[in-house]
């Protein structure tokens, strides 16, 4: 074996990666025998191991061993990859997978999520389309929100969004999709609303979900992006619970 | 006056930044009584001229208004704002200002000119909605592109973007739009259309205009950003001209 011959490559996902990005960096720390090299690539946090020195003796791969196993046990909930796949693209080698056709309905994100999805080459086989419907109106004449809703509950909203997910799927006939709507700030937060409170909706087959998050401090684009990434880890987790479920039923 | 008390601090566009870049930095090498800072931020490149040692004498107004004059007469067309406004925020400023309610239609870009527009706090009072249309489907079903025409001269055509262009405003109600459609790489070439070629339409009250572009050599990130900027100086140029004739008509 040469130098670097073997490495742990994982990339891990939070809404608040920099605490991640310490915690991870303090655990690798006190490990023996392996040496690390970290980075924040917002909002992901992503780490290459190795064993001490680069060196691939047997002793080095036992190392190496111990230290996945160790961020496995502590870190399980938050490993997107253990090769370096980003959420976006395992997100779409799923969909692609199952295939399953998406689409997504943005407000706050603001067409992020498409291009979020759009940037990595062969999307179009799974992406159908995301309609960025910014104001009430475009809600409503595109998605078929409810007035009467908007006015009732305000644009941000767990109804809204349920209603934006009914209207993306109508609309295009999709197996699966998100929406999105919140207030990124700086301006338009409420005493009931603040800014960065999102709610995030996804439905896959059989199931619908909307969720309310508090995302604060955070400046108008990475919250963005951020809810963008918490959308599709959102829809993620409904499909690997479906697919689960489906697996017993012998559905999928 | 104290240091730094003056300067002028100027964003360029074009199609070829790094070009560009060299060009002014050479220009700006060869003046007298001047220093500057430059940086490309893609696809916008960024300079800031001060008189030589940053000192704000009699002198080094003059040398400054100098650099100003040639910059202008040699780079006027490429010169986005004297003020370190980027284009967008010039677009959105200028949409503000006539009261224009502004969609997209976004296929190649997929989503990218939503994303750059709504960065920007306050962009919810002009941009209404982005239909990011990827799929052929998508096309038809939410701009009402007719199938035929994309059988016939292929989704990355003029034809199409007009048909989009036609789609968004009738179904948005807004006064401008930009619609884009092109083969962001690295596959779906053809002979007849290969990598980088894009095709950029831009309605305004009264003009409708669709452009053929070819960007080659480029990232398919970097393509997507260089469209989604391209779109909004092309709407933008067809707007200024537009309201000079219309000055003339007294409309504007």
């Amino acid at each position: 074996m040469k130098k670097g011959d073997i490495f742990y490559n994982f990339v891990l996902f939070s809404p608040d990666p920099f605490v991640l990005y310490c915690q991870v960096k303090s655990m690798l720390g006190s490990l023996k025998g392996i040496s690390f090299e970290g980075r924040i690539n917002f909002p992901e946090v992503c780490f290459r191991v190795f064993p001490e020195n680069r060196i691939a003796s047997r002793e080095g791969v036992r190392s190496l061993e111990k230290a996945k196993e160790t961020l496995r046990k502590n870190f399980g909930k938050n490993i997107v990859s253990e090769d370096g796949t980003t959420l976006p693209l395992r997100f779409l080698r799923e969909l692609f997978t199952r295939r399953l056709k998406f689409a997504c309905a943005e407000s706050c994100t603001g067409g992020a999520i498409a291009n979020l999805i759009t940037s990595i080459p062969g999307s179009s086989s799974v992406f159908v389309t995301s309609i960025v419907s910014y104001s009430n109106e475009s809600k409503e004449n595109l998605l078929g929100v409810d007035p009467v809703t908007i006015r009732k509950y305000g644009a941000v909203s767990s109804e809204v969004v349920h209603q934006m997910l009914n209207g993306i799927i109508k609309k295009t006939g999709v197996d699966c999709a998100v929406a999105t709507s919140g207030i990124a700030g700086p301006e338009g937060g409420s005493k009931e609303k603040g800014v960065g409170v999102v709610y995030v909706g996804a439905v896959a087959p059989e199931k619908k979900l909307v969720k309310r998050f508090e995302i604060k401090g955070m400046e108008r684009n990475d919250f963005r992006v951020l809810v963008a990434f918490v959308s599709l880890k959102f829809l993620l987790e409904i499909l690997e619970g479906a697919c689960y479920k489906s697996k017993k039923k012998g559905k999928l």
